[in-house]
């Protein structure tokens, strides 16, 4: 297989992703040289004092002129705007690709692109972290990352951003942009919901007291983890995705309801039957 | 510090617990001998097969007779019972402690004991596995153990079971049964029911289709990591701590519907709030 190489790649947000990004294709010798935009000018600024990128310009219109293949990893609300201003500016080679994390908006923003540029992608890697010195070459290595093509995507393009990102060692799997999402609100979103729900709720009884934590034993300190992720990452992710996440969140609120009913009737048989059913679903062994 | 030391343990229940107990006991020379019992002879029976123990035993009266400190580590609900039949045949100077993950039947099983024998303990540690094959010696190391005493307790007693968890590499920490079921309601069982429930809500969707797995980012594996804890031990402290756990889910529910109402109504700013409310709890810097 040829190597895949671009003479200059364009990073748009230079945060935990992007940073990421440019430091896996700097160690596959990807691309001669890396520009980065970021919407505030900060990160892409940091991420140049870092060493990560090799030059940050405020032009989103030169970024489109000047590179060959473009990444925007900014908030995911923030995308098709991006995408609109990227459009007017493109060259007819160039590829643009994202990693936004809700994909409702690739259908639309597909037919901006005349040359069909644009090829949606979701690299599902990440950490609670976030900001250009969050990020590490190895983020990506050995994780799924979904690709998005529509019927019409150019398929020469499609298969250089699947080789791109498997490069950058992920396992490339091709989903409509719906069933993306609602693979993701139930798998990623409303647990994340959920995650932030159960923190919020016990703020008041204890955190205050800084040796309550000493108290939290395994489950805790998981569901801590993972609400500390990014405020505006996951509120444009919440929005962005509104109603496949609600409608997750309502088939978990009954599941809930379920476990308390169980709970008020002092109903050991149901308990047991509830957890059971969860946990042999985790170990792969429910018969259909 | 006089080292601690005992001439037989008994222990009752050889799972996870019971087995990482008798080999952290082993290694610190804390015992010439350890015998074990179990409720159904097996686990207690593969403990002596695996070395773990030195002799299982099918007499719990003899257990009671023989033993200077008797650590019983069975699933929460059975235990009452087994310190009755104990209190029947207990030596005066002999001390009982447990490791059940709810309290609120300490204060009455401590009138069992004319010599008040009884002191309960929760060492807040463990993992997903369970079973004496799961065991070992430095499970508990570094963690935090609660133990409850009551007013009237034995302080010869409590000073010996204190230095004994201590021992072991734990952090004690006293408080009242009641307040300890408040605060392992928050932070462990209420988050267990949470992650069950997850994992159940979402099972009919995708786990049949095993390549679903592969799209599960960060968040999904903590839950699923808890969600794999053991059905009995689990329907038993539901069960026996189901009002404060109740009181809890009741917090939570209310803290998941205001995100919701958030989502449907696209409030931006009610979002960010309470997604930053919960995060700057974790990160210690909410400011009363």
């Amino acid at each position: 297989m040829k190597k895949i190489f671009f003479k200059r790649i364009g990073i748009v947000g230079v945060g935990l992703i992007g940073s990421s990004f440019a430091l896996a294709v700097k160690e596959r010798k990807c691309a001669d040289e890396i520009w980065g935009y970021s919407l505030s000018g900060n990160s892409a600024k940091k991420a140049f004092e870092l060493g990560i990128i090799d030059k940050y310009i405020n032009d989103l219109a030169l970024l489109a002129k000047e590179c060959d293949l473009i990444l925007v990893s900014t908030p995911v609300l923030t995308i098709p705007e991006i995408l609109k201003e990227l459009s007017l500016n493109i060259k007819p080679e160039t590829i643009v690709t994202d990693g936004g994390s809700v994909k409702n908006f690739v259908r639309e923003c597909h037919y901006l692109f005349s040359d069909k540029n644009f090829i949606g992608a979701h690299p599902i890697a990440g950490t609670e972290k976030s900001g250009p010195e969050a990020g590490f070459s190895s983020l990506f290595d050995g994780s799924s990352c979904v690709i998005t093509p529509l019927v019409d995507s150019d398929s020469e393009k499609l298969r250089t951003v699947t080789r791109l990102w498997e490069t950058l060692g992920m396992n490339v799997v091709f989903m409509t942009p719906e069933e993306h999402d609602e693979v993701m609100a139930n798998v990623s979103h409303m647990p994340h919901a959920v995650a932030f729900s159960l923190v919020f709720s016990v703020k008041d009884k204890y955190f205050k007291d800084t040796k309550f934590t000493a108290f939290a034993g395994g489950g805790f300190k998981d569901f801590t983890r993972i609400a500390k992720s990014d405020v505006t990452m996951w509120t444009d992710i919440f929005l962005s995705n509104s109603k496949m996440v609600l409608a997750s969140i309502k088939d978990f609120e009954s599941s809930l309801s379920r476990l308390k009913r169980g709970l008020e009737d002092y109903n050991r048989t149901e308990i047991e039957a509830f957890i059971s059913s969860a946990r042999n679903v985790l170990l792969g062994t429910e018969k259909k």
